[in-house]
Formats: structure tokens, C-alpha cells, sequence
């Protein structure tokens, strides 16, 4: 079985129509959650690209692994799904994006050379890349955001789209009536056509190579896994013609807000509340602009999703594929009067969650949705068990899917776990905090959802049962305490794991037991009855003589 | 300046004369005690070896480096005091001991040989090895304990004491009345001498080579750590004439335990009682025989100490050489029904901590105690400093000792940590339990000393203010859960400390803030005029067109 592990960027859980969204048809999306089963309550754990994804690719925790933020490296010898499925005979190719940063002091300590494959596959989180682009080709006054070589800049270069950044000047950017550049990072823009053929802008250019890579692995014999890992709906907000007007206004929902959100808030989400994009979004304006431009951005990737499955039907690759849909995270647009994603709304935390298996064990589940509580780490030891390998549960901190997937009913987690690092924001500039205070997690159980901050602040409470829209934050009054407590208890269940013994497993720890009495370690002996006399016939006999000396 | 970091093996904290033993008479340790600083509140991270050592040499929780028992190797890339000091210059040797079990398959996984400098360090928890020897050549029917090379057992086959396993047959065993081989790994034989002449036993052993390296490196011109680690007075309990017979019956103290201790103990604790190595311990003739042979060790170690003094002051490498005397745990002995190590009495888990910096800044504090809760992870901190470094509190958890040295009152932790791994152990089976509940932390605030342990089981509560014996768990009692609740509230605390975050530091973060949107990363604008014009002027003038095309 091959393995197409494909992530949107920043694609809300609640804009596909098998999700119930009214106004946004996704029938590819919907063509697999028909084949497959839909997971209605899965988390991220935690709501920003890097963070989030290093969890998606290393089936760990975020306190675990470490990367908490954009550009913190994943340290050297942390262990991906590339790692653990070569292991078991599987490639794993990259296709996209991973916003992976290298941790190039400690690759330098142990002397690997980002040049040999070994050293590579550490740089690229653990992948073999067939085409690495994290998609954002911003460039100020320091520079470029990414230092790494862009294909699709050099894509579009051979296509005639000239200059140094063809990514900003043409597929992120429209024209202005007065014939300017119309930047897609101002979203005053966002209704614009981006400048550029639709068949050249990003979804397609990248739907285009992992056909290439398909149709290339179908030559070979073995089995592989591919993370294709679009950059879209992420933004810049700006989506080329057709797509740019297919949305309007009157699909605009309302943003989910409301006033008593902004009644004293909790110090951290009124600091956010406060921020740039926050204020942005608070305008209607700008929502106007941007979510048709993101229903647009959504739409082409349902029909180039489209294009893949029928190339994969055609081809017959349908039958031998597992097909995995989701996100990295969501995106508030406005919800809560945030923009963005960062803290742990619905919007922002929980992600799609579409797995297909081929396999005649999921014929029962086709169709159907699953409410369990599933994170983003569940994929990795999906996977192995996918490549025919035993989840080695000292490493990974996820539990398959595969149950789920057969229909059955696995004792399961009792809450979700995310977690959100803000040190190198302005918000904790705000607030005055060291950035070992600018942490955030997120318990929830399936009904409560709490949130715990670092630095001396009071949780935060939802009860998603009678507020699904999370306004109320019942941490404000005193009543709920016995939920709070509840909640931390789990809270320090969860951070008591046992998330670092990496080195040895459960099984060895067991079969090693009394290794040591067998060789020779006799600690506890009165007189050498104790034991089996075969320990210690090494230390009986006559006494030797030392034969000469100095 | 240089550092001598010395650490004994199962050193009781008070079988020293300048922490209060009546009977045994250290003046050496005295000596140092003398002209630093004396630690009466040191704790280890885990009381058994390996797992302490990895937190001495990474200045790392348990649950942060992993190496949760013996055996268990530590993690390739995990960063040790080696990695530090030589980043400030400072070479970083080995003399000894430290436990270590290299991560075989993360070296491979990462191409590194143990044959390279860079293998070398990993396979020696960073050190540059002058002599490894583990001390533990323990032989048994599946062979060696340790499957590395012994330089003493090789040291004591070339002064003539032959065979296989001289350590076990001369160093380690005595000589019966009829001539037999008297091993030493049985209590029974614990007074009788080992048979072996005194310079050539392990302690004489190991400060010759010592001495050796000092006179070494004072050819050479840069500064270096030598971290001295001696295997005694650990087991097996014998020692050569004259240290077997300098302490008799009259020296062994009664043991420090109760019959409450045994009245329906904490399930992990009655485990403990009932193994085999506690009923040894609750033999009266076992505790005659290996106390005084245990003190005889430890007076053998004083003599070494003085010898290697002396030379120190010969030579004046006392004015600029930092002595650092330590132990990795101590030895129940008997006391609370209990033999070895592996729980969290003062017996186990308090080690001696004696600290001499030569430099002027410390003369005020010379021949003084401090009862802070120090741990054994402040070394490492405290060594980089010495070396005119800035500690790296991003990868280190422990705290500098220079303040303490200086004569300061710094503001310092609230509670001493440690924890415990016993699921290899025997008692894990007795108890029924996964390697995942096996899991013992100790909270300790310098009052109280609470033990939580998972699998489910009741907590343990000592009040040392007014049970210094550790005699009475109150938690058996429902009148103390303020405190309880109390001290979870610490742990919860410390369990959420920040420990993984290891590739990117606060200060890094600090400075950092906003370098994104200086590299074109310009999420918020609404139309362009939130930010200044050199951070949009790449996305300004006049729109490109495409210039030819397919």
C-alpha cells in the first residue's frame, strides 16, 4: 500500500460542504469522505504552521519534540515518520511544504553535512524531497524569508513570469486599475485576479508535480508515502481568475462574536484581540475581501483534488493508496474578533480529518464520520501500521486510526491536547512576559475545553455543549471550579507522559528484565544461596595467587 | 582556572566526618570542606546510577534526557557538560566511571562511528575519555556486565594478577580459610581482605591516573574539566587490608527504621521491603558485616583524597583547579527495611556536595555550610559559568552555585525533584504493573517530601521538621491533604516547565521578535499603510506582464 498524506495550509475544518458549509460546494473533498471516514473532532496540536506540523511529522507532542514556533529547528536525531517508515521498506517523499528548520548547530556538532543524504533528510524533516517549497517567498528590507531555493519561483520563471520573485510579482499580487502592482499581502487586494494563468498558480503547479511523482513511483515496485502539502488557502488572499469572483459578499457568513467576548477578557486573548490582525479582521470590510478570496483559494483545491483522484482512479492507484485530507490549522477570519489562528477556538484548533483506506478491513466505515477525539499525532502511527509495523509507542505519542477505521470502538483518549508558544510575538511584548511564560495549552474533553496559561493568568473555560459558539468564558465567575479542577487533573495526567525515553521500549524493558543477574550483577547475595548456582561459578574455586610483581 | 569534578559511587551523605559521623573520620573530604562550601541539602535526580549520572552530565531532569535507568542510553545529540565547556574552550575529560550506554541505533541511524572524535564524545556521554572504566566487571553465563575494555582489569594483569577477570578474582574477592575463592559479591565475605596489595585496588587505581592526567595537561596551557569517578565505595562490598578491619561491630549504627514503616506500607514501598536485597539489609549480621567493610572503602577514598591534595598543593594547582566532591546516590544500608538505593529517603536521594572555587570572589564563604535545595543538575550550569560562559537555560534546568559560592542569597527553586524508573525491576512484576506506571517523582520543599507515584497508587507524605527519621507517611492519614494538594501544586508546576525548547534560546527569541515582517512576511495590511514603506516597497510600482509563453 502507498501512502498520500496531503495537507492544506491554514484551511478551516468548517469550509468543505461534507463539513456543512452552505455556500462552499468541495465535491472532491466530498468524494472522499464518501470512500473514507470523516473525523469530526480532530485537534492540531497546536494552532501554527511549524509547531503544528513538526507534531504531524514526528507523532509527537510539542512540549515533546520542541519546535514550538515558526523557525524554531527541530533539533537533530528527533525521529519523523521518515524515520519510522523506512524502517519498514516505505519511501517518504516530500511534495510541498513542511516549514522545517533545520537545526543546523546541532547538525554541525555531530558533522552532518546537509549534503549527504543523511544530513539531508534531517534538514527536510526526515523526508526525501522531490519538490520542497514552503511557499512563502516574502522579502523585505533583511532579505527573504526562506534562504532555500524555490522551485516554483524557478517554475515560473521558465514560464516567462520574470524578476527576481515571480511568486510575489505575479501569483501574489493583481494589477491596479492605474496598472500598479496589487500586492496580495494587502487585503485590500484580495478581490483582485492574482496576475498569472490559472494553470501556473500554486494548487495546480503542485497537483501538476505529484501527478509527475505518482506516475513515476508506478514504474518502480516499492512502496511509499508522499506528504503533499499545499501552501493554499494559506494566505496571501489572492486567487486567480476564475476563481477570484466566484464569491461574493452574500457568502459572506457573520463572524461568530460577540460582545461579551470583549467584556475584561483574559489578558492573553485581549492582547490578541488587540493585534494587527485582529483589527484587521474586526472590519467588515476586510472580511468582505477575504473570505470570498479564501472560498476561491478553497475551490481550487477541491478541483485539483479533483484532477488527482481521477488520475489516481485512472490509473488504478485508488485501489493500493491510503488518502489522508487535513490541515495544519484553521484561520479565524474574524471569528471572536481574531484573525489568524494561534489560540484554540474551534476556528482555529481543530482541523479536517478525512482518511481513506483501500483496504477491504474499511469497507464497513465508508461513508461514514467519526466524533472521536483524534490529534494530529494519530496520522504517524496510522501509517506504520499502515507499512505492516508495530507503533513503538516510546516514541510516538499518537494511537492509530486503524480501529476507527475498521469500525471498531478503541478505548480511547479522554481529552485533546494542544499547545501555542507566543514568546516571539508582540503579544508577549504586551504583556510584559519572559518567553517561558508565553505558553498556552488546551485541554478538552468534548465538552469542556480549557484553556491553561503560563504566567500567574487564570484559565479560560468553554462549555461547548451549551455554548458551541464559545463565548461564554466561565472562568470569569467562580462556579465552575469543580470542572477546572477536573480538567487540571487530566491536564497533569497528560504532562506526567513518559515522552522521552526514546531509546528503549516497553517490550525491551521487559524482556530485559534480570539481564543483569545473567551477567554476573549479584548485588543482593548473603552467602550465594540465593541464586541458581550457574550465576556464580565465575567467583568460586581456589583463590588465585598474583604470579609476580614490581 | 580548571575543574576537578569527583564523584564517589553510593557515597552516603553523612558518612563523612564533616557532615557528623561520630565514627568515621574523613579528614580529607574535611579538608576541602574546609576551604569551600559544604551543601547539606544536595539532591540527586534519580537514586541509581546511570539515570543520576546522565542529569549530572546534562544538567537535565530524568524526564527530560530519558535515561531513565541503567542501561537505558542516552540519546544521541542529548547535549552534555562536554558540549558546553568546549564551546567556552574548555577541554572536558573522562577519569572513571559514568554509566553511559551509547545510543547504538541513533548513531547509526545518523552515520556517526564510534571510531570519530565526534562518535567517540556521543559514545561517551561527551567526554574525552583519559581512562573509562565502569568498575563493574561483573561475568556471569551470558557474559560480561560491561562489553567494553577494562584499562584495570588490564592494569591488574600486567602486575601479575592473572586471568580472565582479575577485578572479580583479586580486587573483588577475598581468600576462604581453606583456600577457596571468597567472592566479594556475597555479604558473607564483606570482612574478609581483599586479596589484592593496596596500591593496586580501584580507588589508588584510579587517583594514580588522576594524578597522571593533571601532571599532563600542566604541560600544556588550556584550561580542562576532569571528572574523576570513582566506582567505590559502591558494591561489592570488600576492601583490602588495612581499610577491612578498621571498623568493627561497635561502628555500625543501628539502623534507622520503625516497625510503623512496615504496618500496611505504601504498595511500591512494601515491594521494596520484601526484595531480596532488603532482606539481606534486615539481617543484622549482613549490616556487621558490610558497614564497616563500606566505611573501610570510604576511608580508603579519604587517604586517595589526601594523596591527590597533596599533590595538588605541590604542584599549586589548588590556586586555580575548582573541587567538586559528589556522589551519585547514597545507600539505604539497612535503614527504613531497605537495602541499595532506589527510593527517596534522605538515605538514598541526599548526596554530599562539597564545592571549592579558589577564586578570591569565594574567600568569604570558605569552611561554610548552605542548606539550599541544591540538585545535581547545578553542576553543569555552575562549571559553565566557571568557565566564563552564560548558562544556556534553555537546554540546562539546573542552577549556577556561584552565587551560593559568592556569599549571595540568590532567589532559588521551591522544591527539590526527583524521580524514579523501576520497571525492570523485580518489583514492577510483583506489582503487575506496564513499564509507563513504573514512574516515582519525589516533591520535596525542604519540609515535606512527597512521593507521587503512578499506576495509580496513594502518594507518600514525610514531614521532616517533625519526623527527620521519615518514619510516619501521613498520607496514610486524610489530615494532611492541604499539603498534598499543596505539593502537587509544585509538581504540576515543574511538569510544566519548559524543557524541550533545546535549539532556540530566550535571548534569541527576545531579539528575533519582528524579524519577519523585516523579511516581507506581512500577514496584517489592510492596504499598506500599517507598515513603514521599506517593508512594502518590494510589492509596490508597476505590474509586471509575462513575457512569452507556452
Amino acid at each position: 500500500m502507498n501512502i498520500l498524506f496531503i495537507m492544506y495550509d491554514q484551511l478551516r475544518f468548517d469550509y468543505l460542504s461534507c463539513a456543512g458549509h452552505s455556500d462552499l460546494e468541495t465535491p472532491h473533498f466530498d468524494r472522499v469522505a464518501a470512500k473514507g471516514v470523516r473525523f469530526t473532532n480532530a485537534y492540531v496540536q497546536s494552532p501554527i504552521c511549524g509547531a503544528s506540523r513538526m507534531s504531524f511529522y514526528t507523532g509527537r507532542y510539542v512540549s515533546s519534540h520542541g519546535a514550538s514556533w515558526n523557525g524554531f529547528p527541530l533539533r537533530v536525531g528527533e525521529q519523523t515518520m521518515g524515520d519510522h517508515l523506512r524502517k519498514l521498506g516505505m519511501d517518504c517523499w516530500l511534495i510541498g511544504k513542511t516549514h522545517m528548520q533545520a537545526d543546523a548547530e546541532g547538525m554541525a556538532r555531530l558533522g552532518l553535512s546537509p549534503d549527504s543524504t543523511i544530513g539531508a533528510r534531517q534538514a527536510e524533516c526526515g523526508f526525501d524531497a522531490w519538490v520542497r517549497d514552503d511557499g512563502l517567498w516574502g522579502h523585505g528590507p533583511d532579505g527573504f524569508y526562506d534562504e532555500k531555493r524555490s522551485p516554483y519561483n524557478e517554475y515560473l520563471k521558465t514560464k516567462g513570469y520574470e524578476g527576481d520573485n515571480p511568486w510575489a510579482d505575479f501569483a501574489n499580487a493583481g494589477i491596479e486599475e492605474n496598472g500598479d502592482m496589487a500586492s496580495g499581502w494587502m487585503f485590500a487586494n484580495a478581490d483582485k485576479p492574482a496576475n498569472i494563468r490559472e494553470e501556473d498558480s500554486e494548487t495546480p503547479w503542485l497537483t501538476s508535480r505529484t501527478i509527475d511523482f505518482v506516475e513515476e513511483m508506478s514504474k518502480g515496485e516499492g512502496s511509499w508515502c508522499a506528504h503533499v502539502s499545499f501552501i493554499k488557502p494559506h494566505w496571501p488572499y489572492i486567487v486567480p481568475a476564475p476563481y477570484h469572483d466566484m464569491f461574493g459578499s452574500q457568502h459572506v457568513p457573520a463572524a461568530n462574536r460577540h460582545e461579551v467576548e470583549r467584556d475584561n477578557p483574559h489578558p492573553v486573548l485581549g492582547a490578541y484581540q488587540d493585534n494587527k490582525i485582529a483589527q484587521a479582521f474586526q472590519r467588515e470590510d476586510v472580511r468582505q475581501k477575504v473570505i470570498p478570496a479564501y472560498m476561491g483559494l478553497i475551490k481550487q483545491c477541491d478541483d485539483q483534488l479533483g484532477r488527482l483522484l481521477d488520475y489516481l482512479e485512472e490509473t488504478g492507484r485508488m485501489d493500493d493508496t491510503m488518502i489522508v485530507l487535513t490541515s495544519d490549522h484553521g484561520d479565524y477570519l474574524g471569528d471572536h474578533w481574531l484573525g489568524e489562528k494561534d489560540l484554540f477556538h474551534e476556528a482555529a484548533v481543530k482541523i479536517p480529518m478525512i482518511v481513506f483506506d483501500p483496504r477491504q478491513e474499511a469497507d464497513t466505515t465508508r461513508g461514514t464520520t467519526c466524533d472521536a477525539l483524534v490529534e494530529s499525532i494519530d496520522l504517524v502511527p496510522t501509517f506504520v501500521e499502515a507499512a505492516g509495523g508495530t507503533v513503538p509507542d516510546h516514541i510516538l505519542e499518537g494511537r492509530s486510526l486503524a480501529p476507527w477505521l475498521r469500525g471498531e470502538t478503541p478505548d480511547w483518549r479522554r481529552c485533546a491536547i494542544s499547545e501555542y508558544d507566543y514568546s516571539p510575538t508582540p503579544q508577549a511584548v504586551k504583556l510584559g512576559l519572559t518567553p517561558k511564560e508565553c505558553r498556552l495549552f488546551m485541554v478538552y474533553d468534548g465538552r469542556y475545553k480549557m484553556m491553561h496559561a503560563e504566567g500567574g493568568f487564570r484559565p479560560i473555560l468553554f462549555d461547548l455543549k451549551t455554548d458551541p459558539e464559545e463565548f461564554h468564558d466561565l472562568a470569569k465567575a467562580d462556579a465552575h471550579q469543580a470542572e477546572i479542577d477536573r480538567l487540571y487533573d487530566l491536564f497533569a495526567q497528560w504532562l506526567r507522559r513518559c515522552a522521552q525515553r526514546v531509546t528503549k521500549s516497553d517490550d525491551e524493558i521487559q524482556s530485559g528484565r534480570g539481564a543483569s543477574l545473567r551477567k554476573g550483577i549479584l548485588p543482593f547475595m548473603v552467602d550465594g544461596s540465593e541464586v541458581p548456582q550457574e550465576f556464580t561459578e565465575k567467583y568460586r574455586g581456589p583463590a588465585p595467587q598474583r604470579v609476580d610483581g614490581d
